[in-house]
């Protein structure tokens, strides 16, 4: 039912990109999956430093790599042409290649004659296409299924589901991380790109990739948009939808006071937000219920957070804790205790 | 703007399809579109008869028509081997083909052939993949904007946006009928098939799709899909944030009580779906009101249609009618003065 199976573990290519922000994907690969990243290989000393051991193809391969991984995100999304070379000369080393650009590999002849001469695979994880999706059902799955849901866009929760789902995890909780992004695929190793699946699906695809589990299993799904987003409520609804939601957790950044990049398109309250989720996720889970809010306090002093927090729990009468920073102990005991 | 101009007049292709619920695009575009329609192409006396004139492809040809519609649902969206040779030969007579099915005719390669060799375009209406569509803005357009929502799919809200743009046109107002999905498009020879476009694009889709206008210019949408329905929300949700609506029609068929084909999902009451779907709408249109409700009757007799149209009327105090039965004066009227 997975939508890949990604050959781990990874030599992580970082290329010739220096900026920082452009290596979001390899940081957030080497942050939650370390165990996967056998190394790094950049072109040059000026390139971003991951602090993973410098190994060339050839030597990552020696040292157990069974993939490539494009950790980097070239500007508007195209693979440089002076990369293609890079690239051959890996899958010649003996290993596949896993990307999440907007082009495809398998649309790049040099590379797709390579893959194919070699035998090695190339995974373009941005497209799913190739993955049989059908229609949503609606039918109510087994096992129990945690969902993040946010103000905006590009706040944390991403970082949210990991953390929650590494913690549950550690406390002898069955849960599973499931991926609905690129990087969150390249972490897990699994997932579908949702926001890439053909409108009619959407919602069929959150179906398969939180499948039915025993009673007391626990699927923690990373969201993706948000209902308040001009461009992008559309992928938050069917996801919300098909993803079926027993606890959802809400992701805000405090200080954020508008969508990203919309001007005019203010963000609701945190009420006003919980109020908007709540009768929609129960249009497909009667149960529904929200179990915390996520806070990416990253601009603040760890005091000023912890009284921010405070302030919003006594407020709303909800566990809230940055992912980050928090002890998610109380959190995970609502969640156990709301369905 | 326009996704696609499609070449009228049509000849319409009905193949060998006698069960008359497959042949229902073609009858949408013969009652909506009759102008358009040359004539009727059937393979066998016992296939479907729309009541057009009987030609050949050389004979449409010679009595002007420019293309072949696929105006059949063949079962499973499929189009049968035993048809290319038809095609084959349209497009050897001189027609191009428009074609909603799943399988794209360029995809198939002789028909792909053959319209190269003569010179014909094929329109893959279902497929938008080379459209080029942006992310939504949020930008607020110019002009004015009419969108059908429904309480379920397929109950008669592209009827409703037909028969309310015919109105509005011929009661002096300029107004344009927006095809949102592939039956539309043939009518009206333009538009998006909205639930086709990649998730991350619907609303973009929907703000190409009603560009800005001048300020008393009406774009009368069809709607896709619904919020209450655990499959298709999100397309819904994308295209009434794109869509920016000035006012809103409800659509809604008496007796239907259950999402059709969804087994333990109810719908909802008419002021239920009204409080749903109007917080949704004010985010990227702030003035966005409801205007009408537009029932399909067509399972009452005439006398019952009406007492139950007024009941509905006095209980929620907005105009309410049915496109093919009733006087359309008192809606538009609303309509106007609503915004």
């Amino acid at each position: 039912m997975y939508a890949y199976a990604l050959p781990k573990p990874y030599l992580l290519f970082v290329g010739d990109i220096e900026v920082p922000t452009l290596v979001k994907t390899g940081m957030g690969v080497r942050d939650w999956a370390r165990e996967d990243c056998v190394g790094q290989w950049r072109l040059s000393d000026r390139a971003h430093d991951l602090g993973l051991k410098e190994l060339t193809p050839a030597a990552a391969v020696a040292n157990g790599a069974k993939s490539l991984l494009i950790s980097v995100a070239p500007v508007g999304g195209h693979l440089p042409q002076a990369w293609i070379a890079h690239m051959v000369s890996a899958l010649e080393a003996g290993l596949d290649i896993v990307s999440g650009l907007h082009d495809r590999l398998s649309m790049i002849e040099p590379i797709a004659r390579a893959a194919e001469r070699y035998g090695r695979s190339l995974f373009d994880i941005r497209h799913s296409d190739h993955i049989p999706i059908p229609i949503a059902n609606g039918r109510k799955r087994a096992g129990k299924r945690l969902l993040m849901v946010g103000t905006d866009c590009a706040l944390g929760k991403k970082y949210t589901a990991l953390a929650l789902a590494k913690a549950m995890q550690a406390s002898g909780i069955t849960a599973d991380f499931r991926a609905t992004g690129q990087t969150g695929i390249m972490i897990s190793g699994a997932g579908i790109a949702i926001d890439a699946v053909v409108a009619d699906f959407i919602a069929g695809a959150a179906e398969v990739l939180s499948p039915d589990a025993v009673p007391d299993h626990w699927d923690v799904i990373e969201g993706q948009g948000s209902l308040f987003h001009p461009a992008y409520a559309g992928v938050t609804l069917g996801l919300l939808h098909g993803s079926q939601p027993d606890a959802l957790i809400l992701c805000h950044q405090p200080g954020r006071t508008h969508v990203a990049h919309f001007k005019g398109y203010e963000l609701p309250s945190l009420s006003e937000a919980i109020e908007a989720y709540l009768p929609l996720a129960r249009r497909t889970n009667p149960r529904a219920v929200f179990a915390g809010i996520s806070l990416n306090t990253s601009l603040f002093e760890m005091a000023e957070a912890q009284e921010l927090m405070a302030a919003i729990e006594n407020d709303l009468g909800l566990p809230v804790f940055d992912p980050l920073r928090s002890d998610l102990g109380p959190v995970i005991e609502r969640i156990l205790t709301c369905v």
